[in-house]
């Protein structure tokens, strides 16, 4: 970009240098390996089979931790993939600044022990999650922003995540394996609060069109980007055994035709871009975020998918230029489409299936997916009530830390 | 292109809205999740312990299912980066759809239990392949048939596919565990006949040279695909121990080489285009569908590898400009060389080490391989039999079910 | 190119013919699978326990063995991707003939048993390793040497760089699991030296020029590789539980920020392109390779990796032409500072590590990465010395290799 003179180049170069030591400075003081670095390991104070089994993502059974730190690595180059190639260089510093601040912050939250941080696979695997929500919310302001603002955006967005990731799973029990919640809403309305706050009349036109127009260099890391989602997320968000990779396999497919109906209606193209497929497998892995591993029909799964699917394009066209004339928020890369609505969906569809959830149709599995429903200290009217309570606390977090941030 | 009008584009959206509504109505009425929803469930009539060690997919020691639905994937997404950029959006259409036709139809012949379908894991990896054959037939016809027409295709043939692989597998007992005929002759021959009644004297000139010129783009998706290829399969198709993997290494890598001879004298080039090395290298994986679990010597993988890396740059010099001038059979992407003609040969030499077979020479693995042959009541000369007549059988499936969607 | 002629083309064909040919005959003497083909099998003169240990590839408990097959091809293409797209088709050609020549060769060393060489899928881990080497050592000539020639390279270096191991791993008792020394230093210098024989003072400028400059193409490759780099690499390393796995993802983290420090200083462009991005992310493995295992706090990762972010960017700038002009070492991808250099650097730190390594810090690990000194035939002091004698040792058989080579 032209506008980078000499000054914002050193600029960022001081604030990549004055952050990478102060992390080094922090990891020196507080943070050590824990003793055993087992992926179980947590501080005696939290009920930790709880946030293990709420958290989903630990299956010592079938997976080492290896394959989970890959996976959750592969998680985020897809992520990584879909802003283009243009911004690739920069989204692999947020990635690398925001891991290690993560892992300081989550340290704090959760593993604090007698001073000092015990870090272990668990803490990158979670890390990497709060890293994909600075993702999502980067895609809002994208082509708006230099380097050097996107480093303070994650410096905030990290602790505003990590503090709404504990209120939610730890202190109220909220069972959203799939992070629709804390991942994909948080992101996308995080991000859209602080695009409100860059809204500048002049020279906001044209961006979306101008990133999606970058022609085949664009879609060849779609595909990629498509590619890595299909592979990598139906494997990462099982918790309670194989339900949750079959119901997220199940929407993806549903909402991906889906796409292929509304697109000849909305975008007079016989066939939809690899771009608007993305999208909509986004969108169909969002809502199946809280609900995957609730649900215990398959067609369930397909109906969901398939209503996404049908929305993300709609949203699209008609809901984002409403966002930009109205509010004055434009979302370069549709996240409100992609991640905010979806999750939105997810979080009301799970709230539903929480209320309807008994221990005849859920069996087992009861206890993997509501332990204290299962232990009986809460009814599942209570736990309703609780999963509903935490989408407007998130996106409440979300709009106060985008306050802040803007 | 240009032909799409109007019609044909809400043509493919309504068929895409009909058969995703049936999907979901078919769901709805007959699948449920299996009560365990573990790898093995298998309804008590059909002999599980067999068709577990035949069909191949099944680890439970020493990989979690989540990883062999990944892996799966990874296979379709190699099979989708064949066909280059240009039809990436309609293959991940005719993905989607099959996955869901295919969990049922194979539903209805092996999880049919008190009039439910309960799928598992295991459904999904078992529609994967079937999708994949549904992928080959696609390269066969591919440029001259429109989405819509790929659809029904995609309908017909997972019917029939699944109709031969239940024939082979269950009824027959044919050790096919890298799906030899099931997936790479089935899918190549299929396709070829159906390219058979697609013939069109005029309009058919340069289709191949045109989706081979595309150029750079294309060699992108071709080192993706290959990639791909070399990653996720070998360790796919691994049954007995770890014998297959290394013998479908052995294969990949002398088919490789075995490229890099002929191209000089055939191309005129000093090295092959990523094209050929993609072909080659599904060449050496489908010769081994069948053998992989048989071979005992690595040298075996090496020779039959290094062999079909020979055939099939002949096969593209000399066999496709006759195919095409005689039998009016167009194969757009060369199927036939690189699945089909592989794919026999693969099942010829399984049959041939079948009837060398020997307790003295496979030890314990005997059980893995020939399960029938190990509790005799098979002797190995019967099992040959058996294999060698599932060859013609699946040939004439092949051609029926093209001759039906022709 | 353009100097290609039929006679050259045709020597490829033939060569590659000859050596096919040759290797299918060596492996029909000499190779058969191991009776049990499990992961441990090793011959009974050596003492498997350590070597196992000390090779760093194994982890029966938690990953199954075509897990780990899958890595290390992973890990290939990655390397693969590094070189660009004109170079791929070539890369593949040394990859497919040096991993049957490493088999062969490397089961000379270890696995020779009663006359016959017996392959398991560790052969084939261990036969990647090697490759990779090679593929470092071609990534300092390309350009300047024929496929012809980097196939007697390919032939040579095997040879050498398996005695390099073998005499450091299993008869010194080396600790080098993530193969600092045997694979990055060792692939440099061997590279380097072999460069240096082929030195023409004519037609030499520009090249590295001319491969950087080859445009979007080449950035999509580079995307591709980091994307593998990351995924594949930190998982593939461990040995002593998770430590390494963190230990090498922290020093990624950290030298990828670096390269956005220097390069505004350096290159006057504000962000770094994706090409500098992969060279920081291999010197940030390659630091970790003998470190990774030992290192037992997070700061001690990031401030190595930091600093050979730093150090890699500033070796290109000053070192690079000082090499180039002073010694006649020409350096096409700049092997020296993404692999040499921090090869050296991170044997230096393994050995400084090790003098510091008592019971004490270590605990139960203390047997899995010093199993000699658990055992207490050795001190820390003598551990030591010997690795800090393999650097000079590998450096010595890197370059006599590389003049016989040459």
């Amino acid at each position: 970009m032209p506008e980078h003179t000499a000054a914002s180049r050193l600029g960022l170069s001081g604030l990549c240098f004055l952050l990478q030591i102060l992390n080094i400075l922090l990891f020196a003081v507080f943070v050590r390996y824990s003793p055993e670095s087992s992926p179980g390991q947590c501080p005696p104070q939290l009920n930790c089979s709880r946030r293990n089994s709420d958290s989903g993502f630990q299956q010592p059974r079938s997976q080492g931790v290896p394959i989970q730190v890959l996976l959750s690595l592969g998680l985020l180059v897809a992520f990584l993939c879909r802003y283009g190639p243009g911004s690739a260089a920069t989204s692999i510093l947020i990635i690398a600044f925001a891991i290690q601040w993560a892992v300081l912050i989550q340290g704090i939250f959760y593993f604090l022990l007698n001073g000092k941080i015990h870090v272990g696979a668990q803490s990158l695997v979670s890390a990497d999650f709060c890293t994909a929500a600075v993702l999502i919310s980067t895609g809002a302001v994208l082509g708006r922003v230099n380097p050097v603002q996107l480093l303070l955006l994650a410096l905030l967005e990290v602790t505003v995540c990590t503090l709404n990731e504990f209120i939610l799973l730890s202190l109220m029990g909220v069972s959203d394996s799939g992070r629709s919640l804390t991942l994909h809403t948080f992101g996308a309305y995080f991000g859209l609060v602080v695009s409100r706050f860059l809204h500048q009349p002049h020279k906001d036109k044209g961006k979306r069109e101008e990133l999606q127009s970058m022609g085949q260099q664009r879609d060849v890391f779609a595909v990629l980007g498509t590619i890595f989602l299909w592979i990598f997320w139906p494997s990462f968000t099982s918790n309670a055994e194989n339900w949750a990779v079959l119901n997220t396999y199940f929407s993806l497919v549903a909402s991906t035709v889906a796409t292929f109906i509304l697109s000849p209606v909305l975008c007079e193209e016989s066939t939809p871009r690899m771009v608007q497929i993305q999208d909509a497998t986004l969108a169909g892995m969002a809502v199946m975020g809280m609900a995957g591993e609730m649900l215990v029909t398959p067609f369930g799964a397909l109906i969901a998918g398939f209503l996404v699917g049908l929305i993300s394009p709609l949203g699209f066209r008609f809901l984002t230029p409403v966002l930009h004339s109205r509010l004055k928020i434009q979302d370069t890369c549709g996240v409100h489409n992609t991640h905010g609505l979806p999750g939105i969906l997810g979080a009301l569809l799970g709230t539903l299936l929480t209320l309807l959830a008994t221990a005849d149709t859920y069996g087992d599995r009861l206890e993997l997916v509501f332990p204290l429903v299962a232990q009986g200290s809460r009814t599942v009217t209570h736990q309703a009530l609780i999963q509903l309570s935490a989408l407007p606390l998130t996106l409440l977090l979300a709009a106060l830390g985008g306050c802040l941030t803007g």
